[in-house]
């Protein structure tokens, strides 16, 4: 599940979810910034060290293109891996990423020689086989057919990707399940299932193959939904009467924050 | 209002409120961080500046005791101001804080000059008599009573504080309202009315004398509601498939991130 | 002259030169990091900010490719204006960085009309005139010829650049003397004689048209001869006893730190 | 060694010293600040991470009275175990620091047990008796005497601290030494000559019991010397050319950035 801060890592984690997708769209987005290569490393890299420290459950750093070419995936594999995080997720798009196919129709994705020079660099340089390198190809979203996603997934996982996250906005299932009957190679299969929420966990298992299943930015839409409604009440109610009973209080932000081990810890050591 | 981040500062602007109350306890809350002074004075300040290029409301940014003395509120007053906060909530309690009285019982609050010099320090460094100064007294919550938290609130505003806090813990407004009927100083008073939300604004603006109310924490607490709420019923659903439709969608977080207006740009400007 | 840290910055500004060339160069250099784009924006721009708060020199800050394309030069510009930066100099070698032209002879500049975007871009979101957009040409140091350089200059000051940084690695000033001599732009020159030094200042205002000389590297290289100086004899005399003359006093430390400011607030503020 | 950057890191283990002082007093000379506690730990913290990454000696982090109190002395210790430390020293000072003794005569040390609570709380929180917790007493300087000095000395070791730092500004070692003979407890001292050089490795030695001798600003104080001589003689020389062969070149700082090492990573992965 989606985190954008340690607070909601620790949701996911309470929640019985199994890792935290430390997603640079919502990360972006709590900065108020677009997705676009803005935010820089430095930011996304702070969070997930922030969020290693609160959590038990395995980080998957969205690390998008890797921050530049295999040089930088180089390094932020290292800062990563250093960081906490359990695994990295890099995709084939170049850096940095552009929104949509402008005017001049330039080519989104990155040489499939290039990106696999990528994945052999991360997987060249961590320090363990325990970190995993995902490999994420946008070849259907580019709209380069299925032949290429395959030919894509096999490279990199050729490369040393230890899985393929395959990425698809078509609004049903199909372009995914396809790609996922057709992939024979032994690198287990990641999706996003954000544009396509009825393919459920049932129907997942049911198919095979796919080891993780990555809920993208539920965390960040759930929050904005709730500070919408909550603000937009408080406005209408001319105050915070009505919208207590509605809203967690204060001694569950306390529970969260581990306030009652400050308190046992100032008995202990404050004299 | 609250806010913990330029995404929230962002929602309090659109709901319409009068400012952003850059809370400590929010942003500690953010890092999974007890509000005990461990969260860094540069993290907060990263966050107001955020909050700042994000949003045109003034920023009154909550500086718990000021990081230490009066050197430290100096240092301060002047980042925050940089940062484009419109005022700062300086207060009278001990750094770092300490949760509760512990067995010795130790004194919570410093001195009255002590805090009037901290007053006039940040007082006198600011660049601008528009950035405020809002000096909180914690006597009412550390059980001093009235006459003190009157003779505090007095020696502040003699330091050159251009409003006074004042904080109560009780369940009814009766200890505030009562202050405020009292209080016959210059300095607008501005309450934080969390633990007694019967306060309504209609009777606030019937009392008089207050300036200003913070809701402090109600953008986390309508955050974390809403994620523990979206987290069970992924878990439960076993998918996303029944929870999409009662948050808002990708396109609402990416108008909120302003993606149309990069799209704009790269039209014009990448060739 | 080129500066990392505020410190230098200070005394950049002691010695009486005109500006600080917040280099990316000296940065990473100072941060252990290759000069390849693995510093982040973040990085740069918190130093650039810490600068412009102890120096009331104007700040050139070097952003390389700026971090992108157009739409991070976009926010690169607003950011580093905010921060209280001067000017931007922004190159047209493709981000990231690569040290050498290699195997595959990849193309190190990026399109002319790709680089015109960027500078347009700058200039179109800065919020006056008097922040500088400084374009540079590596089109000589990529063995394009001078006709390239002209030509891309005069593109580049067609989109709004106010200087052209023109840049050279050859170990003589011939090449650099042609391109100022041949440039009839109305764009003044901004030139880094590393590599030929004996382009004084006296040839240099000889020569004409150029605006501005950055000296690039040089106080990085002056505190990395003394480190290394000066650890090796402390080494060697086993102790400090020796060198205690050859470096400044602890006191010269606490005079640029400005200490005697931090005792009269105290006098004046702690009570 | 004393060093205040991942460069001046790298260059005191090239020398040959046996550790590393991540000093206070010299990154807030970095920054043009004031060693009064305005640096954050977040900014302390984040350079001894890099320093950690660029070096594999030991590096012991002088963190001052620990940012507050025992709490965040607990917060200090798990976050600079993580980020790469060897050791931390913590001192008894009040925090925030104050410069010197202001005209109501304030209390420097804070109470013994006080201090002793913070040593306690750092040993319990470490993950490995192999970080260590060297307390230092500022005794001597607060002109407490050396019976004060060795009752604390020998609280803070019952308490649990691994070593003693024992700090004087006296101009000779005599204070010192005479601590040093008086000290029958088992904790090993530190010690930092930075007023009484005279003593040197071969006295020190001599006087046993010593375990870590601290050369706590000569980084700073050489880089400082190094930048003032050459931006002085640029000025006057009207140009770089004459300072050229006196400063390191710039192969020498890209050798201290391990560019060769890119350049192979850049053969080998980028395709």
């Amino acid at each position: 599940m989606a985190a954008h801060s340690p607070l909601s890592a620790i949701l996911v984690e309470e929640a019985g979810f199994d890792g935290i997708w430390a997603s640079g769209f919502e990360l972006s987005a709590l900065y108020g910034l677009p997705d676009v290569s803005v935010m820089s490393m430095s930011q996304h890299l702070d969070m997930v060290r922030s969020m290693a420290e609160h959590s038990s459950l395995p980080i998957i750093a969205d690390i998008d293109a890797g921050f530049g070419n295999a040089i930088n995936v180089i390094y932020a594999v290292k800062q990563y891996e250093r960081a906490g995080a359990a695994a990295v997720v890099i995709e084939d798009k170049t850096f940095p990423k552009v929104t949509s196919l402008v005017s001049d129709g330039r080519q989104e994705l990155v040489r499939i020689e290039e990106f696999a020079g990528k994945v052999r660099a991360a997987v060249a340089v961590r320090s363990t086989p325990d970190f995993l390198v995902i490999a994420r190809t946008e070849a259907l979203i580019a709209g380069l057919g299925q032949a290429e996603a395959l030919k894509r997934a096999a490279a990199y996982a050729a490369a040393g990707a230890d899985m393929i996250l395959i990425h698809s906005k078509q609004r049903t299932p199909d372009e995914v399940e396809s790609f996922v009957r057709t992939w024979d190679g032994n690198a287990p299969i990641v999706i996003i299932p954000t544009s396509y929420p009825q393919l459920t966990e049932q129907r997942i298992r049911a198919l095979g193959k796919i080891s993780m299943v990555i809920y993208g930015n539920h965390a960040i839409r759930a929050a904005v939904t709730a500070m919408k409604d909550i603000f937009a009440r408080i406005r209408a109610d001319g105050g915070i009467h009505r919208v207590d009973r509605d809203i967690v209080g204060v001694e569950e932000i306390f529970r969260l924050q581990k306030m009652e081990e400050v308190k046992e810890d100032e008995c202990r050591f404050l004299k």
